[in-house]
């Protein structure tokens, strides 16, 4: 059996997340028919992580196994032939057989987008968070440092599955604007459930003044989900990138139409 | 009784084209119904022209007739509180009594976007034209300038509504490329049905190789729709702006994304 390595673009708008729920639109499900379409065989795909309903990729990464000998790139056109518009293989790989996309994740990378025009933006809708305030991106890039680093986010994490432990190592966090579109890069080695919508809603807050600079990190010390603010709707947020082995996980300054375009 | 103009952002792919249609999803019959949520009277738009079921619209132009007092900004606001997300109202002014939307419109500027990148783009499927071929950018320009001038355009119109004269005058004309995007500029006193389709469908023939860069200048002289390419789909065509008296008419070089953003 070969061990495949897909780098998948989806649009999340119309799926109910990632994992398969009986019933639902979701992704898993999408792909997995459209790869057995193919192969004429059951698979079963792990993925980086799951994303919820509404949540966007560029670079979401799973793999499966296979007894086809299809090359990779006619298995790339052929299960992007079978897929619908909304969901996208950008790139296929064979691995090596002891290729985990979940477990050998190092790092990732989202990004989350807001939009402050104040008229609301017809062909972004479904890919920002659309706010009637005006933001301080000083202030919101200052406030946000305290979280580089290694730290317990529990602050910052919707209660969800259980999980080992809530300290995570963001490597890499920035905010930028450009005209109406005010967009997060930010990479960790790992985020806990919801945490990147709960630090935007977070730090939303500081940029239209409602709370002052030193709040973020307060709330990080704090330990509770209740200080923070609210968790920021999914349709802003994408999973740009995953990291792997000795890749160098460096966030791209890639403009915003460049990845849409994409 | 005060004349209201008003511009207006729309994605077209979920609705049925401007014109009311019973039964159907129409800008118009949505814009009306919005105004009349607001002024409590029965209003109709004049609009600067039809566009076709799937086709979008940053610059669209009405006008209409009330005896509301409401101050313009607010007018603009009540309606947009009335819209759904795929309809904007950008911008609400007074006019003058005479001003019609439709007979005033000096020029229009469309755009249209053919995506020619391998993997088909997940996130602007409603907004381009994706297409497999490669395309030659100088060859489009040096054909497509045939048409620059005052011609008789009836072999890029599609047979539609009666009209007097299919003799226009193009002002501008320039395909762009960035990345995986090309796409076409084009200003015109006005336009024949499907005019801007049948244009991008016989210029991508050229730019693929597969017709002669002096074929579109014999196809305009030709003077019969058949002898020019197909129609291409709507998803891709934007009306940019409509001018109006005397503004300059000036086709912005506005990148790709500062429109989408807008």
């Amino acid at each position: 059996m070969r061990n495949i390595k897909l780098t998948l673009s989806y649009d999340g708008t119309d799926f109910a997340g990632w994992q398969v729920q009986p019933g639902r639109r979701t992704v898993q499900e999408t792909l997995e028919q459209a790869i057995a379409a193919v192969t004429q065989e059951t698979v079963r795909c792990n993925v980086s992580g799951r994303t919820d309903a509404g949540v966007h990729a560029l670079g979401q990464v799973v793999n499966f196994y296979t007894g086809s000998d299809l090359p990779v790139e006619k298995l790339k056109r052929a299960i992007n032939a079978h897929l619908p518009p909304d969901v996208a293989v950008r790139q296929a790989e064979e691995v090596a057989q002891a290729f985990d996309a979940n477990h050998d994740a190092r790092g990732k990378w989202y990004r989350y987008y807001v939009h402050v025009g104040e008229v609301r933006p017809v062909f972004l809708r479904r890919y920002v968070w659309h706010i009637p305030w005006q933001l301080d991106l000083a202030k919101m890039q200052a406030s946000s440092e305290a979280l580089l680093g290694r730290h317990d986010f529990r602050s910052f994490e919707t209660e969800g599955p259980n999980r080992m432990s809530s300290v995570r190592t963001i490597t890499y966090l920035q905010w930028r604007q450009r005209g109406k579109l005010v967009w997060l890069d930010i990479a960790a080695d790992g985020f806990l459930y919801n945490m990147v919508r709960a630090i935007v809603g977070t730090v939303v807050n500081v940029g239209r003044g409602y709370w002052p600079v030193e709040r973020i990190g307060e709330i990080l010390s704090g330990q509770d989900r209740r200080l923070a603010g609210p968790t920021a709707p999914p349709q802003g947020l994408f999973l740009m990138q995953v990291w792997y082995g000795d890749e160098p996980g460096i966030v791209c300054d890639a403009e915003f139409p460049i990845f849409l375009a994409d």
